[in-house]
């Protein structure tokens, strides 16, 4: 284990033990000051070639899924001379990293087959799975280091709407929606400061701070106004400003205080200050896919067998015995020295195997979620010419869920839009439905907040039920439980066999957890290698 | 005048009557209803082939400046086919929309010579001037018009620091500043609500609405904790969560309310709030002078005349007469229906002419700034590698004010960061230094942030300092006042001489503001010329 490990671990213990302040001063006795963010990036150190004995052949190591996890593990195994073989059942690699595009084709388990229409613009795809990267996550460090280009994902925009059709309230934008919610609660607090309900927790100096802080917050008015919220141009122009005698008409008079509150638009604004979630957010140019790809070259195109089903794992005496089945059904027995399993749970259950039984109820406690995402390809941009939208997401509370504007291809002829990205019961009641079917209900929802041209000027689209995907089966899992034992026993080898995914991480449907999880299985396989000499 | 224009002054003159919440009765009586953001778009209609009486030749007018109001009135008077002329005195087209690269030399007026040594990478370039461009502005219909490609432009970042220096709190990330006092300010709010402090503005439906809005934004705990704030993984992580047995460590524990109130990281929050700096903002793909190129090249580039710097216009019974002087001496007179002037007006105050007094008077009205800005060349992106941040913002009380970490070429073997941006004392203080020293002050700042790094990785620098830059000598102008008759004086034709600049706008240091006079002075011309047959 590298002295960096250990000294994640070490700060980990004392942070457990002594709670985070202690934590904090043992940083700066160990001269960790720098900054915070700095220290949050984890520490991994990779297996190098000159690690194993010189002269012997590097352990082969049997990996089932081409997911990022399974990739991963290749690359990161590779580094120090291991054999690695990925088995893929899908004849694709990268798993729910799927970018959709012109041609691309998919059949689902209720036999719909698909095949995307979209044009032929570089921007116009479908990240089917994820699609957005937090500035946080390790998954950055891997696009530096395979060298894919990378672009900001908008995950908010301040002219994306907000649109609460239970509460009959029009579409609005977000920065009118924070500008009156802000203004109220700004107006609402400078008043109980100032009538002295507060002077518990506050000292004459705090007041003074506070009062000032909401006056620009809110953009209130002073004290002999009563603090009072009544509009300004963070609401935005009915009329713009402009040359001469143009100083813009501001969209007002704001709703009244209740009529904000009963809107219900704030439910919204704290998605932005979760941490994977807030801006920056990042994606690769051309498709989220560009990072299985990159690991694919990397690793070299023969280390993965693509269209190969395992049917048995064997954990042998010393090794692992796995049978796999082509496209053709014709199977072959794949030897090697480990495997790491990266199937989703709930499916590796299902292969047979002389696992203990433990394991094998361990990975049926994992709950898969039904996920789905449309695709509506648009004849022209027209949320951005007429609506002046660039990128970031509408929220709503139809069952749609959400709808994403693209973030790359400004002004180009076509956009692909997500016309809905849901779980639950919205994904289930979606995933329902025919590909044709879907498609008519998202335009029939979007068009409550863009209008008729949402149906009018769709070109084509193309969606994906998660949870109806072969070899896939579901968008990610929960844990019922991580305390109950299923989730460790799994972080720990059953033999000679390792489980890897974003499954056995607390970054569950991000990419990060797959490669942290690689990471953390590389390590354990790696010491134990080299521990046995 | 077109229809659209026609419309947008009714609307004007009925928001100004009756007020906004009339004029939108009004808009919806008119059926304009749609979205507010698709009303604010201002029209215009720009002069087309068949305006201008068949056979004749169109008017000749000799423009003022290579500016983007002086481009976009060649641009737009050029559709009709009027016959423009562009002296412009600088040797290079733009004004202030400037893109230094490797190589670009500028010798300032108190003599001083750079050139910069920038790396040739696509991202490593600063723009000087204007650099971010909001979705609502016009600029980005010419942006579309012109085929410019955009890109995001990163004017928020949650990975972006707060650093006051006068309250001696250390440099802290905005996540964590934002979770810590919006937590605190629903915290505070709560509790006056459930005291009944606000039981005069608040209905018992409209305390449960705020409630619950108070909990998700302030991720606060439930009345029985007394709607406490005690920090949560919005704040950031001290160990970032992984894989197997790490849940990570929040950052924590949040300072007090009081030290928070003190520390006043609360007063950058509403920046990203203003109508014209609220995310999703852009910016064109390599440099901002893609724009004025592509204007450039819309022209033709025999339109413009570089190192002509006009010496006398004359208004004469029927048109004008402009001497010009090109970089060796040699003078030129030119002779044209009309003028376009778009010179900064305190420039175009000191030309000699035979301008009414009271416009030359008006000229010398508006005040101009001291602006400033530096960019700073490292030999690698360590806030990206060390820090992880990509683009956006940090705000300072230090003299540099605002740092900007570039929003395009991520991961890229080099990067230009904003070193200083500021404006007013500051800007003099910088720009009465020599370039060296303005360089070596901005790392001595920039090292209380970031470290020593901030001055060891530097490669090269190249500072601006407008208002010592020759034909420009000013970020942008003031109006002391728009009402005292100098504004609407310069807004109208002074004979055959036309004023069109950002200064003549609402939007005063925007292109767009330049683009809308322009505009203004295209449709007021081609009237006139209409309307004399």
């Amino acid at each position: 284990m590298g002295s960096s490990v250990t000294r994640r671990t070490l700060l980990r213990s004392i942070g457990v033990a002594g709670g985070a302040g202690v934590m904090f001063e043992s940083m700066r006795a160990l001269g960790l000051v720098a900054s915070p963010e700095a220290l949050a990036v984890p520490d991994y150190r990779a297996p190098r070639p000159g690690d194993l004995a010189a002269g012997k052949r590097g352990k082969r190591v049997v990996i089932l899924g081409a997911g990022i996890a399974g990739l991963a593990t290749a690359y990161e195994l590779g580094k120090a001379g291991y054999r690695c073989t990925i088995l893929e059942a899908k004849t694709r690699i990268g798993g729910r990293n799927w970018t959709v595009r012109a041609g691309t084709t998919e059949t689902d388990l209720d036999g719909h087959t698909q095949t995307a229409r979209f044009s032929r613009e570089e921007s116009s795809y479908l990240n089917a799975g994820p699609a957005r990267l937090p500035q946080s996550h390790i998954t950055l460090d891997y696009c530096r280091e395979l060298g894919v280009p990378l672009e900001t994902f908008l995950n908010a925009n301040a002219n994306a709407l907000i649109y609460n059709e239970a509460t009959g309230v029009a579409p609005q934008q977000y920065r009118t929606a924070k500008a009156d919610m802000y203004g109220y609660v700004s107006e609402l607090l400078a008043k109980a400061v100032d009538q002295g309900a507060l002077d518990q927790q506050l000292s004459a100096t705090d007041k003074d701070a506070l009062l000032t802080f909401l006056g620009g917050f809110g953009a209130i008015g002073g004290k002999a106004s009563g603090y009072a919220y009544t509009g300004t141009s963070r609401r935005g122009y009915a009329v713009e400003p402009g040359a001469a005698d143009q100083p813009g008409v501001v969209l007002g008079p704001p709703p009244s205080l209740s009529q904000v509150l009963a809107s219900q638009v704030g439910r919204y604004f704290s998605f932005e200050f979760g941490y994977d979630q807030a801006m920056t957010m990042l994606q690769p140019v051309g498709g989220m896919d560009a990072l299985p790809l990159a690991l694919y070259r990397a690793i070299g195109k023969d280390t993965v067998r693509l269209g190969a089903e395992v049917v048995r794992l064997t954990d042998t005496a010393d090794g692992v015995e796995v049978v796999h089945r082509d496209t053709r059904g014709r199977q072959t027995v794949e030897r090697a020295d480990f495997c790491v399993a990266t199937l989703p749970p709930h499916l590796m259950a299902k292969v047979p195997s002389n696992l203990d039984p433990a394991v094998t109820a361990a990975l049926r406690f994992p709950r898969p979620s039904p996920v789905g995402k449309i695709g509506l390809e648009y004849r022209r941009r027209w949320w951005e010419e007429d609506e002046r939208i660039y990128g970031g997401i509408t929220e709503t509370d139809l069952d749609l869920a959400h709808i994403w504007y693209p973030s790359a291809g400004f002004h180009g002829r076509r956009g692909v839009v997500v016309g809905y990205y849901n779980t639950g019961a919205n994904a289930q009641l979606y995933g329902d439905l025919p590909p044709a079917e879907r498609t008519k209900r998202a335009l029939a929802q979007g068009v409550k907040i863009h209008g008729e041209k949402y149906r009018a000027e769709l070109a084509s689209a193309f969606s994906v039920a998660w949870h109806r995907t072969p070899f896939i089966e579901g968008g990610w899992v929960g844990w019922p439980s991580r305390t109950s034992g299923e989730y460790a026993l799994l972080n720990r080898p059953a033999g000679h066999v390792y489980f890897a995914g974003d499954w056995l991480s607390y970054f569950i449907a991000w990419q990060a957890g797959a490669f942290d999880s690689a990471r953390h299985v590389v390590t354990n396989l790696h010491e134990r290698v080299l521990a046995e000499g």
